[in-house]
């Protein structure tokens, strides 16, 4: 084994690849070809490139690298481990250890292990987003790329160039394959984000075999029509070439950049190079073993040279340290001439919001014509965003329909041209958008995308992951129900409320007047490391009179007591959200009128409820009243929960239909006489 | 208003816009511009190339025309009404009467309507795809086109052209910044399907003002870089420029089509033409009596010459009608000389299956060890799809770890050179994937698309859109739960079934063993009118003898006793799906030792359990035991319906874990252990 500088270069790249076979090997399970494949293209980006401090894996203005094709993941563990990259606690502490121990590559997949079989975001420090399900990372880029154009146009001043890092990612046929890259590249395109680097490897193998099975467009012209700036590279091996193909996407400022890559995958491995086997199994004993003599390697596992972690930190390690340094200096005298805009920085790095964000705002007068949460939901996203300068985001071309426009003096439009502005058109495209705003709040900024609530369901897989990574992603969703009317069963969602709340760790809010609007997006903008999905009515609602009832603070605790019976001792329980409260309101009147002792619980949110403590839940539903009826305009499922065997539930269990709003209320049987129909059936009567 | 035989193409055209107008303003509600700007784009396709006889609109051979911009609704109906298409009862009899009448078109977007918010199919006759989510009809369309290949690969024979149809797809910018309709026209690309043509309306109108907010990509140069052929027209009134491309169209055989229409949206309308104001909302009186003049039209609403009827009669009319006599002729020779072929498609014309299709097949024998259902699963497909010829479908490049090949001789695959194959690959595009599908059996053909069960999230509004529709789409989705294992959380299904049995129509059937994958498939089989999600394990599971417990039979009626108590009363009840039969099953003897009288239900589908009378499913859950607990690897959202306040649950709340699929079951609790504890505290013991 050469161990002279002249070939360091490959003893580096040879002990990543070798790693990623050892690391497959030992886990009985994983993806060894890619990263074989690939070493020479990521050594080549991390020891020459990338502004990265391995001792300080989360300075703000460091290079983000992305590993879209996260199966690759013992790519990134290797690379985490050679370069020393150190482990950060869940408080932002940088501690003594590494990211990625090599015993954490030796337990690679197993329980617990930091090393896992897709790249997670803050379980493993240095990865900066959750990827594995495919075309999520680069659609995630983009907003990472967003986020950093933003920050440096909105705190970067004469003489402090605070933000001028690039964005990363690594993506492969499947990446970008999936609908969603071509959404996200589209958009970056559009933006002319000149900050991206995509990498795509092009390897021409897929599971099922060759790429040209399903796969033979041009993509380097797919890309120029989408306005990138596109760099082809005939040998991933080629490091002169992969150098230049770097300095030419940091001399491009036009446009983001693909660099496209010809791989061989599982490269030097001498029966299963270039095929489909080296895709998603380990390579096994034999052919590892002739792998690493075709490197002229010695026949050893996890064989780590002193050589290849020095060479990293005399490269990466001493270029990212010097940069760090000399950013924080930089830092330390920006607080003195712009002490509030660092204050911003330091803030939303914490992931915080500015003193005071939740000072009470002007409620809403109660009003029986009221007004949809839509309207509602829109002037409060406008009131909190005008105290928390980083709240910022966008609607799938539908903004005059969510009414999520921020239209307060300075909000502005974050175009091509102008990247301080807090508006965003991302066009038509939900699951891109979505993507986008999960790198725009990894990036420290309160993102927000909104659409129509039954398109909840083309970008779902990126909430999931918004869920998955613990972060505040925020979804506005309007058009919520049977209540968009007209536009029928396509347009109307039925069975989006029961699959939110699916999701683990997704706080889902529906408000039921414009005040319970205003403390939803209060207990959204709580949340540090839960997303959430705020439900939107399309149609006017009462907005409910509070001097009567209960104060619509209680949303926060997710459900609370509206109004209750006379005596506080309800025959029956009325348990309502969103647009179907004020039916609940006018049941229970009618209910009294009638002699039946009632209660209306409003549940804005299951997930805020049930994090309350059991004392407080038995006060609003008290295990002895059996007798509840939910109504809701989505299907029952959620609410067997609350409802046991002896419950009623008012609702949907099929798809809606084109009619005005009112009409399809009444012909699904969504109405006041139709809840108080059904607490008398519960009690019996 | 002019009625000279010179001009009646105008007036025609005219007459579709003003139609258009009138229907939304009286609604009060839609989307008049777009139908203002494609009248002529839709007339030239309609009068002069369509292969569609009104008389007879389910004809096979017949051109498929799809409206995928589906808020432009009132274009089809004004257009089904003018072409004079006759309505199909659900037996597809065609009826005297015409599918969409003057009064449709006067209620459209009321109740009951045939005239919703967005087109129907089945609803309407004459609307050959429920469309509205944007790209989604533009996806379907390469089904439509996949299968015009392969029936015509398959039943065409010399002298024989039965199959010949071509299929037009009119799109907006919003279907082509969707990245399902990316996903689609790579796939279409690929296969060369130059049966298809999508007619893009470049309006430069989005919802939020100008397209280029958003958008600004070279949309011919993106789909010639797919392998499209591209077509510009640069006026939607230049008749003589569609009908060129039209034929380019027609005489182009080596490649998709795209025809670039640029339009003004609202055209004629003087103050809202090429404004947003066009697009989603009533022109308003003042502004269509403006318009009308504009065209020279009388200030009257739902005014239809004869002369617009009558034209159309003369030439779509005539054209279709000698086209299906023709072709009606040319059948019945076809059946006296391929009397098989002949039978198999009128068969698959009915949506039926051939005789005999469900005779048993070999079960599996009892085996501790047994095999994942991926496995049992591929091998009932392979069986049933050797006995239905046009049962035929692939996978998202997932073929070799979903088991869904067909590997029975003959089975094929189809590609660009030999559409009479049956294994498809669609490529990493699983949205695409399920929108083809969708379109494959609208066309008749019984197909499939197969991914990862945690990839279902990325096809969801596809699935959707089956179950409105009322079609057998059938979703094979495998790697079902936490039992992936090593691939860690992003791969791990934990919310999906949840999310899967939410949506309304759709049946989910999660099969226990490989004996019941059979039962699953057949049941899924038997579907002519629901879409299936079939969900199938990555891990081994054991093949329960059959001898000691119940038939798989049992699936068929969704839930059913598995296992009962020695005495027939049990104590406490145990249900489960898919690879936590087993443990049920485990739990039961271990129960029965400690002399606690169990009954182990098996519960593969909700869906057709909820479908049984009520005698059965007390049968099965007799009200009177309440004491039961649900064992399945998700959450526990659809359970409650069955577990009351006082069930129990062994399942997920969170998301799942990197590590080997065994430890992960230990790890959160899904073991036998864990549901005889259960078992025991629900009981109080």
């Amino acid at each position: 084994m050469a161990t002279t500088s002249s070939n360091v270069t490959e003893l580096t790249i040879n002990t990543i690849r070798t790693l990623a076979m050892d690391g497959v090997e030992k886990a009985n399970s994983g993806h060894p070809g890619t990263p074989m494949a690939l070493a020479p293209v990521a050594y080549e980006l991390w020891a020459n490139t990338l502004n990265y401090d391995p001792s300080s894996p989360l300075w703000p203005n460091r290079d983000r690298y992305i590993l879209s094709c996260g199966h690759a993941s013992m790519l990134i563990y290797s690379l985490l481990h050679l370069a020393g990259v150190k482990k950060v606690d869940a408080n932002g502490k940088i501690e003594s250890g590494l990211s990625v121990t090599l015993d954490d590559l030796k337990s690679f997949r197993q329980w617990h292990s930091r090393t896992p079989g897709h790249p997670e975001y803050e379980h493993t420090t240095g990865v900066e987003t959750t990827t594995g399900p495919l075309g999520q990372g680069v659609a995630n880029s983009v907003g990472f790329a967003i986020a950093e154009r933003w920050l440096a146009a909105r705190y970067n001043r004469p003489g402090f160039k605070l933000f001028d890092y690039n964005v990363y990612a690594q993506c492969s046929d499947g990446d970008l394959m999936e609908g969603i890259s071509q959404e996200a590249a589209s958009i970056a395109g559009h933006l002319k984000l000149s900050n991206l680097c995509w990498i795509y490897d092009d390897n021409n193998i897929t599971i099922e075999g060759r790429t040209n099975l399903a796969f033979s467009e041009n993509v380097p012209e797919r890309f120029r029509a989408l306005g990138w700036h596109v760099v082809e590279i005939e040998d991933a091996n080629d490091l002169n070439a992969l150098a230049d193909a770097y300095q030419s996407f940091l001399d491009n400022v036009e446009s983001p950049t693909l660099i496209v890559v010809h791989s061989i995958i599982g490269y030097g491995a001498p029966k299963k190079a270039n095929t489909s086997a080296a895709h998603g199994e380990p390579l096994g004993a034999d052919e590892i073993r002739a792998t690493k003599a075709a490197y002229g390697w010695p026949d050893e596992a996890f064989l780590v040279p002193k050589e290849a972690t020095k060479h990293f930190a005399e490269t990466l390690g001493a270029r990212g340290r010097a940069a760090r340094e000399a950013w924080e200096a930089l830092f330390a005298k920006y607080k003195q001439s712009h002490p509030q805009q660092a204050s911003e920085i330091e803030t939303l790095e914490r992931r915080e919001l500015p003193a005071g964000w939740d000072a009470p705002v002007t409620e809403f007068p109660a009003d029986p014509k009221g007004l949809a949460t839509r309207i509602s939901g829109g002037k409060a996203l406008n009131m909190y965003a005008e105290r928390i300068p980083w709240m910022l985001g966008g609607s799938a071309d539908l903004a005059p329909s969510t009414k999520t426009l921020l239209t307060f003096d300075g909000a502005g439009t974050f175009t091509a041209d102008t990247y301080a502005g807090r508006n965003f058109h991302f066009g038509i495209r939900e699951h891109g958008m979505a993507a986008a705003v999960n790198g725009m709040t990894l990036s420290g900024l309160r993102a927000y995308g909104a659409t129509f609530f039954v398109f909840s369901d083309y970008l779902r897989p990126s909430m999931r992951l918004a869920s998955i990574m613990n972060i505040p992603s925020l979804f506005v969703f309007t058009h919520d129900s049977i209540g968009v009317g007209e536009d029928g069963p396509t347009h109307q969602p039925v069975e989006h409320l029961a699959a939110a709340r699916a999701i683990p760790g997704l706080i889902v809010l529906r408000p039921g007047d414009g005040n319970e609007a205003i403390y939803a997006y209060r207990a959204a903008l709580k949340q540090k490391h839960r997303p959430t999905a705020m439900i939107l009515t399309r149609q006017n609602m009462p907005t409910l009179d509070r001097t009567k009832y209960a104060s619509a603070e209680g949303v926060e605790r997710g459900g609370y007591t509206l109004i209750d019976a006379a005596n506080g001792k309800p025959q029956v329980i009325l348990i309502a959200t969103g647009s179907e409260l004020s039916l609940a309101c006018d049941a229970y009147e009618q209910l009294t009128k009638e002699g039946v002792a009632a209660r209306v619980v409003s549940m804005p949110s299951m997930e805020l409820f049930e994090m309350q403590d059991a004392s407080y839940r038995e006060q609003v539903l008290p295990a002895s009243v059996t007798a509840r009826v939910a109504v809701e305009a989505g299907i029952r499922q959620p609410w067997d929960k609350y409802l046991g065997f002896g419950g009623g539930f008012i609702g949907m269990s099929s798809f809606g239909a084109s009619a005005p709003a009112q009409t399809v209320y009444e012909k699904f049987g969504i109405t006041t006489a139709g809840v108080v129909a059904e607490a008398k059936r519960v009690l019996g009567k």
